[in-house]
């Protein structure tokens, strides 16, 4: 693993220097790369799922790749070669009283390693977003992936790729993971994706710095002054759009004004929807699934404390005509997105216009919430002088 | 420990609900405190003074307190207290498509430790940058400050200020430094300050993001097109100027073309200045004195691949009237600051013209280089809707 992050890191030396346009055709290259391989990938994943055949029918279909889903991968690549690239960007420059020009540069971050234990499509993913921002990357996927795994990233090693750009780990072996969460040396950034389990294994044994959510428990509250079409709007948005994510909601919190009008009426919405409601609840479970703990508090306050002392600090939103009590709930709720009027759901990358996701944060340093191109790069001072010293 | 950073978690918050304008007035109203309780600060810095009567006279001289360097040292709160408050401040917003209006604002991080071993008033200057942004912070600064350092933090404890804003770790016991780095779900962010030991332990130990600079193996590289008196005057000035600092220069690099010319004139200027040269050397080594390792280097892709093995990512400098040249320097060199015909010495914030310094980093996660009070923040997305959901 040493050897292999080493190799990484000459590969970061070297993904530093392509400018824009080189690493734009580059990642051209890899979608029709992907595309030419389909035949090869679809074997390597014929392995896997042969490989695979115990596991639930649902995860053997996310682990299968056909022609149509092996051609969306390419069209990702695609999407992410016309992104803007940060690197290179300047953040902000100004001039000092002596006269030396201060430009704050973008600059990619260095070696990445990402943990992760879903669909073999992240690992394209992953890779060229790390490739467009001049990083080289470690993917570990789930080891029921690694021949898709390692047949994707051979498909994208195409020429002109500086050797060692992408790299996944080749082993199935978990040691493999410990040893790598050591090398904080040769290693920039660890990104595990996956279940609390995966992610608090990983923080507990890095010595790497981590980026990471552990899980998404959400709230929506309710205030006395809602506008209760909106708000019913928002909760089954929220909650049943797309229950099995980390922004969708496992708590709605009503003010209790409002026990006899919208709470009848909300149970009944989401009862329609096949939703288990939830009146005794330990409030830190994340569902993943058609159940919500419901809790009548007694106005933005409780409901703030609630949302402390329970949350997870990914996204809570309020919904009211109040501002005062909207302003209130958006500053004093320290999660990563706080929303008034509009749901949870919206709490992503591809929603906030940023055009890819590497992942979400819940973290508070570097970055926080949905994670884009910019949050995969670092910066460095670039002082310009003409002879200037330090007086 | 535990209880303690339960203590400053709950401070934090009621940090974060108050108001630029609380805040200066709370900082002039510390600053007046510290001055207030000078006879007590005094008294305390004697009992530190007189159990460290066995340390160097130097050491002895940077743990006294008097009135002159109380005096300087409420002053440096009130120069805090003018400077702008980044947390609240939006740093970018946008409106998608849908309609959602998406604002980026700095929010204060949270609970900071900052571990130190430095003079005392690092215990004012950290306080107060910690308050400023609305954090709550834990510091751990050297066992023989131990009660400056409480009296000090206690002088700046005055009504108005949530309690246990501002913790000195009451105890000598190394073991609390430990319990401390364990408490990632209380504390957000480590500072270590110190030697090269204390940051590596910290490092080992941390469970806590840590920001941090190990040493400063700063370069000064003289190209063979450099203007040689602007070259002589930085490297004496990167040198000499305060040769115990990390942004001081260990090693000269100087292009083939300059051995006949720059060298020896160089080092007759160096020698003048009382410095030892060094041809041989492992060049990894932070000297912090007037010794200097020197190399002869063919070109500035020998002089970036010197920097690349041996530096610390600090701060490195080219001299050159060469614009490719330069930009190839300022490009490959992978340092938090490089500089173009200026001294390695202005890496600092306050040269940056950051008001203020909590410290210097040269990791590549959350801050780089000099970090002021913008890096004592973190964000959050505030997006705000009327009735948007996830389509």
């Amino acid at each position: 693993m040493q050897q292999l992050a080493e190799n990484s890191r000459h590969a970061a030396r070297a993904l530093a220097k392509l400018d824009t346009t080189s690493k734009n055709k580059l990642l051209l290259a890899m979608a029709a790369g992907i595309e030419q391989s389909a035949a090869k990938i679809i074997t390597a994943n014929a392995k896997d799922l042969a490989a695979g055949k115990h596991l639930p029918p649902a995860m053997l279909d996310r682990l299968k790749l056909d022609a149509k889903r092996i051609a969306g991968i390419a069209a990702g690549v695609r999407e992410v070669a016309a992104l803007p690239d940060p690197v290179g960007t300047t953040i902000s420059e100004w001039t000092r009283p002596n006269g030396i020009r201060i430009q704050k540069q973008r600059v990619p971050i260095g070696v990445i390693l990402i943990i992760f234990e879903s669909r073999p499509n992240v690992t394209a993913d992953a890779a060229c977003l790390c490739f467009k921002t001049g990083n080289a990357v470690i993917l570990r996927g789930g080891a029921e992936a690694i021949h898709s795994n390692l047949a994707l990233a051979e498909a994208m090693n195409v020429p002109g790729v500086p050797a060692n750009s992408i790299t996944v780990v080749p082993t199935k072996d978990r040691a493999a993971i410990d040893e790598l969460l050591k090398l904080n040396g040769l290693i920039d950034l660890c990104i595990p994706r996956g279940g609390e389990g995966l992610i608090r294994a990983v923080v507990e044994k890095s010595r790497i710095p981590v980026i990471k959510h552990y899980k998404g428990v959400c709230h929506v509250f309710v205030d006395r002054e809602a506008d209760l079409d909106m708000a019913e709007k928002i909760v089954i948005n929220a909650k049943c759009q797309r229950p099995g994510v980390c922004n969708a909601i496992e708590t709605l919190l009503v003010d209790a004004p409002l026990a006899g009008t919208f709470l009848p009426r909300i149970e009944k919405a989401l009862a329609a929807q096949g939703v288990e409601i939830r009146r005794e609840a330990d409030w830190t479970t994340e569902y993943l699934d058609l159940i919500i703990g419901l809790r009548v508090v007694n106005g933005v306050e409780e409901a703030i404390d609630h949302i402390t002392r329970y949350g997870s600090a990914h996204s809570d939103a309020i919904v009211t005509t109040n501002q005062a009590t909207a302003a209130k709930f958006l500053r004093e709720v320290d999660s990563s997105s706080v929303f008034w009027n509009a749901s949870t759901r919206l709490a992503d990358g591809g929603q906030y216009g940023f055009g890819a996701e590497i992942g979400i944060s819940t973290d508070k340093l570097h970055a926080r919430g949905p994670m884009g191109l910019e949050e995969l790069t670092s910066y460095k001072f670039v002082v310009t002088g003409e002879g200037q010293i330090r007086e």
